[in-house]
């Protein structure tokens, strides 16, 4: 039976639909449900795949190098020279070019703009926080967590619509050239957070040759994802600094990846890479700041996977776990939501990810539903700069933390929602609630 | 038989003196030594005390706590629950007044004063990035990664005269008083970088009841050698919080310490601990920066020690491996340096330093000497703000890391340096030079 798209149903169906929606919704509830999609967050069976690190240094004897350096001690302020050589492969960059952290990404990018604003992006160039108005390019829907990095340092953020191959290259091309106080764009590459997008060889060919008005304009790189595929011979993207090396855009890129993902979420390790310019100038603030990250902890990581092969073996387990929970979400999508003109969703091959798009003015109210039913998902409006999606329309939906019996039970009332909330629309175009008393519906 | 003091001897005295101590110089340098007092490492016996912390945790069982939370992942961007009551309880102060960190409470300190300089101290409070001037106190001799933070951050730094009891009360009152922008004060109450010195009583007093004209004036308490005696029942200083609760100073302290000489100096975890209104406004940023710091270290800390009687005495066992290398240093010192009137020195009682006086403008020949010598020491200078000590007569000696035969060694060459500048300086004013081939002194 081809289903009907909610606008050719009559005011009939739509009324006997809404009270069926209803009853189902009122029985979610009284099961008082308490599932999470909020944020993407590894499974514990995912964790439990890097156990074999936490002992992988057993003695002091262990904690030291081929060269005798000991890591429990000071020194290395760049980082284990191992674990170093270990992202240097994994991201075709050389040695020199990756610094390590803690175990947080996220730290190196506010850091990374810290330094911006108070110290300026390279030797004389005007600190951020001198200037007037300091604008980044938001490609959207997008990080939560980078957007809140520019509202904290007060920078502007521009919208710039996010495609299938990435940003509106178009519109980031015509902004940066034109005004000088756009000093950065976030991008996540691969797997984007949270649409799943791949940037295409155009996408990447099209940042390396940019044109940017300000001098200091940076791309903040962040390849959270680069080895998150959930299947296998997925190609990766191109090399921005293979891109940009010897060009006048060398020192434009700075890149920021971690093994959030791949080891530990509260405990892995970080590296920011960029070109010896950009290098040099951080590392006389970074070096003010820190003796060294953890080192141990570096060391555990490089002895674990011994090499970029290692990490991609290790990541084919992960997507062992991952794949079934994405394809689970994408199973129910396309089983109750489809063909009814009410969303669209992303078909992600990789990352964390899923985003679900709904009539506009819906993201909002299916966030409650989903909330007052006992699922928890990222809040409405998170994937917009400012918290603000213009249209309401778009939910992030992170698949990978519940086991796999809650999240096709989280998927289910997610639907159920998405319906819910879109025959409810249809209705209340047509008037339907002004002759309904508003308490039963305030019940809902 | 009794010394006799430089400069009670006569001109063919001294030049008799010289020539001994350049043929044993001579000699010192044909040895090659390749000897290090220059940083406060500790050493490799004190490293493996801690070694128990590595497997502390096995498997990912071991990585949750009672309430099921598993450290691996997201979340507690506090810290570990545990770790933040091992603090609480160690320094005295309230669970929710400590904020764990990373590895280093370097960084902590630098972000403190990067969040000033961008946002300000307070709600409200004008970003110090904005401000004309910003100035701090810098009791001297002190720590150059403090004044290497003003400097970066290109905060001026006024001197103050550090003695056997803290900093020079009278002065810091003074200046805090009058001047608006005095934002801030380097402090490390107890066992002082580097002379060791232990804040009286009523320093701790005199600095909780300060009367700064800058409302967003903060003292920042170092705390990093807080139980670190080099003797048992050694008294403990005065708990600033204790004193500035519920008076108009309870937002005036930041305090910071780590185990990164209880445990690992490259793979501890640090905390920041202030008032509750300081907090909160700090979490504001950090939250923005990262989830969370390290938490597995952070629940291996909390496991080794379980609680602060745990890190007592575990710190008996670094005092039995550090107290013969300062006794050593200590020793030779008196034996050679002391009735000469060339040097005073510090004599710690715990912390990680020595601090020497020489003659004036002696420090760098002395610095120089014994690098030529092979004996590598902190860089004369950088006790004292922007590296210059304005008499040139101070060295930080670090006796903890080199093995103590080693370190006898050290010692020996540095006291030869020390005579041979006190003679050298002697002859000099004497005129003795001007007659002398300039090349065999340029030998030296």
């Amino acid at each position: 039976m081809k289903r009907k798209s909610i606008n050719e149903m009559t005011r009939e169906e739509l009324a006997f639909e809404y009270s069926e929606l209803l009853a189902e919704y009122e029985q979610v509830k009284a099961q008082r449900l308490a599932l999470d999609m909020s944020r993407g967050k590894p499974s514990r069976e995912q964790l439990d795949l890097s156990d074999g690190i936490l002992t992988i240094l057993e003695n002091g004897d262990d904690c030291h190098n081929e060269f005798g350096n000991d890591m429990r001690n000071y020194g290395m302020p760049i980082g284990v020279p191992a674990a170093r050589g270990l992202f240097a492969e994994l991201c075709g960059v050389g040695f020199d070019n990756v610094f390590l952290g803690g175990n947080s990404s996220l730290q190196l990018m506010f850091d990374t703009v810290g330094r911006a604003e108070l110290f300026g992006v390279y030797p004389g160039a005007t600190p951020w926080c001198k200037l007037e108005k300091v604008k980044f390019l938001c490609p959207a829907p997008g990080y939560d967590r980078h957007f809140r990095i520019c509202e904290t340092f007060g920078i502007e953020m521009i919208t710039v619509e996010m495609n299938g191959n990435g940003p509106d290259m178009d519109t980031v091309e015509k902004l940066v050239s034109e005004d000088e106080s756009i000093k950065g764009i976030w991008c996540v590459p691969k797997h984007s957070n949270p649409t799943g997008a791949v940037y295409s060889d155009e996408t990447v060919r099209r940042f390396a040759a940019l044109k940017p008005a300000a001098k200091d304009f940076r791309i903040f790189w962040d390849n959270a994802y680069m080895v998150h595929d959930l299947y296998e011979d997925e190609p990766d993207i191109l090399n921005i600094f293979d891109l940009t090396k010897g060009t006048e855009n060398e020192d434009m890129v700075y890149m920021f990846t971690s093994t959030s993902k791949i080891t530990y979420a509260g405990s892995g390790i970080s590296a920011f890479i960029t070109s010896d310019a950009n290098m040099k100038h951080a590392l006389g603030y970074i070096g003010t700041q820190i003796i060294s990250y953890d080192k141990l902890n570096q060391f555990r990581h490089a002895k674990f996977f011994e090499n970029a092969g290692g990490i991609r073996e290790h990541m084919k387990k992960h997507a062992a776990i991952l794949r079934p929970r994405f394809e689970a979400v994408l199973a129910a999508f396309e089983k109750e939501l489809s063909g009814r003109n009410i969303a669209t969703w992303t078909k992600p091959l990789g990352g964390y990810f899923i985003s679900l798009d709904m009539l506009c003015g819906s993201a909002k109210r299916v966030y409650g539903l989903c909330l007052d039913a006992g699922v928890k998902l990222t809040e409405a409006g998170a994937t917009y700069p400012y918290g603000k999606d213009p249209k309401d329309a778009n939910l992030r939906i992170a698949p990978s933390y519940p086991p796999l019996s809650e999240l096709k039970q989280a998927a289910q009332v997610l639907c159920l929602c998405v319906k819910l909330a879109a025959v409810e629309k249809a209705l209340s175009a047509q008037g339907f609630f002004q002759s309904m008393n508003s308490i039963s519906l305030g019940a809902v």
